[in-house]
């Protein structure tokens, strides 16, 4: 592991162990360089990762503090995947999650629904309206199958921020992220290929990886600094992966933003390996830092990072409107885009496209962004209170999900089927896993302002797990 | 070939080759059963045919007459694909169709747009419009995976019009028939399998089988009654076929409405060989004749026909709106479509089910129908002026795409070369054979209501036919 993400971690525990208390100065960057006989920049870099996880912040002038905020629970652990190539299984579990219509009467705490009640989203509702009142609306002709050419600019403009240099050109716009992970991984894989992702894995990616009858190779993922470069090496060492598939920004579901060095380390460890990355960047410009983090596609210099992403996060998942960066696949991503379903509806692409334009994206972004941290805060707080003690859950960077891990031996699964009368539902661990691991852990959407109702629900998800153990023991 | 299709063909080449003359009194049913030696019931089938192709009509009480409608060139000849599977290739000629954005000022006679300029579509945009007004809009959320349950019912209902007698539990929401199609072929087959296709076929469907790596054994297709179940059944009998793919009802290109005791016959071969079957019947609601003609899924008694279809032709294609009822295999064909896409964006589906629960839907696509029959025969009048004396041309019974055949050895591709600097683009006939057949074919659009632009369009593709000629002669 790299220097300074270790001494991060070493603080960190110190921190959560309570050897450091809230509001106490921490040692200075000179002092930790010495003891630990590591650059200066070294400290740094793993106080900004502390700083990132909100455990520590700096005073001007007077050096780094332990973040007076809450008491966090302690971190999931890091998975144990199997260390081998497996077939993909859960789509059962997955269908039982999906399959559920919005809007019923289930507190949905495990879909990856965001917020689309907030007043910033108004002039996109406007923007949709106008386009369909007149008949010779566009949004009735086929597009073109790049898709609109307004939108594409407007998505290079917006993904400047995360480093990337791209024009309309580079962009193919699709339904939704997740055809645009589809394509990318039609356009590179062939069955019976290995693809490394991270463990715990958005379980859409996977469920597309088994599609095309690919096997998963899980890498153990850090739950602050993402997956294992050790163990990708050995895994890239040992076996013909074709392809690494992550979500380095406010990774799902785990939350962390992979450190920049990290970012890089892997890119590099892609080309000596000569295998390509698709990168999942759906929540990026959801984190909670600004500038937002950069993407790995930014330091990508030969076009062998495909990066996904959408709006689905960001505005809304009804609109149905993704994109991919495929560098050099392009040709094979677009004959793979036309095969899946030939072209894209223009007419929400077009009123996104007006709502950019008109400056409406980044506020509402900013907004959301504020939003989601506050909630994070809360539902960890909920957690704490109405979960049983032991408890661990992610700190997420970004986005709207929190990670929770129960105590080894415990099945989400009946957790769900228990919780299915009291109307609430959770996305249980084992869909994360392509060999159905994490069956003891859940995502918790926490997308939705804070209310009696969310509180309601956390709370009954809380004493239905205390119910299942006090079964069990 | 069946006894009534050969009487029908022999009685259409004597209407053509001017021995009994428009308005003549044909031979009665009574005196063709005694020349012929066939049932009575064989002269009454063989007479439908004609009259489908619109060559003779019945008089109450008088029997059969040539009809007076206007001269028909000659038909395509059968095409004689190669007699085992090949590979697909073509996409180079596809895409330089389909990139190509719409409202250009290239008069598009090569893509597959209907007119979506008529005010019985109004209430589809007012439906969309009002949708977008809410913020708490449904089309926002993610919608369960088999889509709108209230759109469902109202395609169930429509799909009686066909004689197929399905509930909403039977269908799944694509994204246009394309993703139908896709996810019909990925659920059931695997890469190097075969699949038996009309031929010439939808070159979408085509490049669709491409993408999961399978071969096509291209069947001889008659431009009248369509697939030859002697060729299919020939190759049933040589070849480890899959499935059978096709577009029996208004076919894309050719036009025709294949015979019920045709269709009832493959699904017989279907059952014999056990092979599923994707029906494509995306033109089944535009047949100029009423009511419509059945679809093969409406004889299958064991789910082995995949209907796909959509709201593409008969009200506008860019709401990508499209479904499928994959018979015993809708697991797998809800799993490959979530694979592919997720979703299907909500806001569309709410509006095309709002507009057909008012009533709007059917009258019109009545409209629809009679407005394309009409310029079907405009279309065919021009060609018959515009282009070279021998040009041969389907008689289309549905939709708005009239195919046509040049003399041999002539290049479609070199016309549209040249016809690019023209402002004109048809859609070139290799793209509609695996192996790059057809070369001296192409196809037409006459959705657009007859006007000074459409015609001067075709009589600039006629004259760059006569130069091309020039130039080779």
């Amino acid at each position: 592991m790299t220097l300074y993400v270790n001494l991060a971690e070493l603080l960190g525990s110190r921190i959560e162990n309570g050897f450091y208390r809230p509001g106490d100065r921490l040692p200075s960057v000179r002092a930790l360089s010495v003891e630990h006989g590591v650059s200066l920049s070294t400290v740094q870099q793993a106080y900004r990762v502390l700083e990132d996880n909100g455990l520590a912040a700096p005073k001007p002038k007077s050096g780094y503090f332990v973040s007076v905020s809450r008491k966090a629970p302690a971190l999931p652990a890091v998975g144990r995947p199997v260390q081998r190539p497996v077939d993909i299984s859960q789509w059962d579990q997955v269908l039982d999650l999906i399959r559920v219509a919005p809007l019923e009467a289930v507190t949905q705490l495990g879909r990856g629904m965001p917020d689309v009640t907030s007043p910033t989203l108004k002039p996109l509702m406007r923007a949709l309206s106008q386009l369909s009142r007149h008949q010779d609306m566009p949004g009735l002709y086929y597009d073109n199958i790049y898709g609109v050419r307004r939108l594409r600019e407007q998505i290079a403009r917006l993904m400047l921020d995360s480093g990337c240099n791209l024009t309309a050109n580079d962009l193919i716009i699709t339904n939704g992220c997740h055809e645009a992970l589809s394509a990318s991984v039609r356009a590179i894989c062939s069955p019976g290929d290995i693809v490394a992702v991270d463990s715990p894995s958005f379980f859409g990616a996977m469920q597309t990886l088994k599609g095309v009858g690919m096997k998963a190779m899980e890498i153990p993922t850090d739950p602050l600094t993402g997956i294992s470069l050790e163990a990708l090496e050995l895994a890239l060492e040992q076996w013909p992966i074709k392809v690494i598939q992550l979500t380095p920004n406010c990774n799902n579901p785990l939350g962390y933003v992979m450190p920049e060095a990290r970012k890089r380390a892997l890119l590099t460890l892609a080309q000596r390996f000569d295998v390509a990355i698709i990168e999942d960047d759906v929540y990026g410009d959801l984190a909670y830092n600004y500038p937002r983090p950069r993407t790995i596609k930014s330091f990508d210099e030969d076009g062998r990072v495909l990066l996904c992403s959408s709006f689905s996060k960001t505005l809304a998942p009804g609109l149905r409107i993704g994109w991919v960066a495929p560098g050099r696949y392009l040709e094979q991503v677009l004959h793979m885009k036309y095969i899946g379903t030939g072209s894209t509806a223009p007419q929400p692409q077009l009123a996104i496209a007006d709502f950019i334009e008109g400056g409406h994206y980044e506020p509402h972004v900013r907004r959301m962004r504020t939003q989601y941290q506050r909630s994070r805060d809360q539902m960890i707080d909920w957690v704490m209170r109405y979960f049983p003690e032991g408890t661990r859950a992610s700190r997420p960077q970004g986005g709207f999900m929190l990670w929770v891990e129960l105590s080894e031996g415990f099945d989400t699964l009946r957790l769900n089927r228990a919780l299915l009368g009291k109307g609430v539902q959770i996305a249980v661990g084992s869909i994360f896993s392509a060999s159905g691991k994490y069956r003891n852990c859940m995502r918790m959407n926490f997308a939705t302002k804070s209310s009696r109702e969310i509180e309601s629900a956390v709370r009954i998800v809380g004493e239905t797990i205390a119910l299942l153990n006090a079964q069990t023991d």
